[in-house]
C-alpha cells in the first residue's frame, strides 16, 4: 500500500510541475495582452486555451489519484476505499461544474 | 466480486431512471417553449437547468461506477483495475469537456 | 426594430425544434440503456453526447439572440441595449457554469 | 463610436489586470502544493478554484465586449455588427466547451 504521505501523482510530479509552469506562463501572457490593449476576442481565445491547460492538469491528477490512492485503498480492504471514492466523486463534481 | 453483467448503478437503477424521465420532460418543455415563441433568454435558462440535470445523472453514474466496478476490480487483483481506471478517466475527461 | 413578441430564433425555429427532438430521442435512448443494464461507461459516453447536443442548441439560441435582439436594441438606441447585454451576459455565465 | 484600437475592457483594465495577477498567484500556489506533495484531492480543489477564477475573467471580458464593441458596431450600422456577433458567438462556444 502507498505511504499515506505520498500523493498519487508522485511518479509524474516533474510532468505535473512542467505543465503548471506552462500555465503560469500563459497567465502572464494574458496579463501582457491586457496591458497592451489586445483585442478582447484574442484575449478570450487565450483564456480558453489556458482553462483547457488547467483542466488537463486536473484530469492528469485525477487519473493518478484513481490509479494509485483509490486502487490501493480498495486492495487494502476496509471502509477506506468508499471514503476515497466519495472524495474523488466530489472532486469530479467540482471539476465538471467549474 | 460483481457479476460482470451487472452495471455499477444497479442498486440505484430506479433513481437513475426517475432522473432521466425528468430530463426527458425538461427537453419536451424546451420544445414547447420554442413552439410558443418564448423569449430566447427564458429558453436559455431552461437549457442550462436541463444540462445541469443531465450532468447530475452523469456524476451519479460515475460515482456508482467507481464505488462498484473500479473498487471490485482492484480487490480482484490483476491488470483489470488499471483498465477500469483508464476507462473511468477517459469518461471523466469527456464529461469535463462536454 | 423586431416585434417584441418575436424571439431572435424565429427564422431558425424549425432547425431548433429539430435539434430538440433529436435531444429528446437521445434522452429516451439513455433510459433504454439503463433499463437494459448497459455498462456504465457506455451510458456515460451517451450522456456526454447528449450534453454536447444540448449545448449546441444553447449556442445556436444565443447566437440568434445576439444577432437579432441585442443588435436591434443597440440600433434602436436608448438604455434597452445595455439591459439586453446584461441579460445575455448572465445567460452566458449560466451556460459556462452548467 | 469606439476607437478601433481601444478594446472593450479599457474602462475596467485595472480590474481585469488585478484578477489576472490573482490567478497567476493561484497557479504559483498550485506549483508549491505539488512541490510539497500535497494530497491530490486538495490540489484538485485548488485547480477547480483557479479554473473558476479564469472563467470569471473570461465572462467579464465578454460582457465588456458585448456592451462596447458589439453595441457600437450595431449603432454604426453596416455589416460590421454581424461580423462582431459571429466573433463573439465563436468565443462563447470556445468558452462553453473549455
Amino acid at each position: 500500500m502507498t505511504d499515506p504521505t505520498t500523493p498519487g501523482y508522485s511518479d509524474d510530479k516533474t510532468a505535473v510541475l512542467k505543465r503548471l509552469r506552462r500555465v503560469e506562463g500563459q497567465v502572464r501572457g494574458l496579463t501582457r495582452m491586457v496591458e497592451d490593449d489586445t483585442y478582447c476576442i484574442d484575449v478570450l481565445t487565450q483564456v480558453s486555451a489556458t482553462t483547457k491547460a488547467l483542466e488537463a492538469v486536473a484530469l492528469k491528477l485525477l487519473d493518478e489519484h484513481l490509479a494509485h490512492c483509490v486502487v490501493d485503498a480498495a486492495r487494502a480492504g476496509g471502509p477506506e476505499a468508499q471514503i476515497k471514492v466519495k472524495e474523488a466523486s466530489d472532486a469530479i463534481a467540482r471539476l465538471v461544474r467549474s
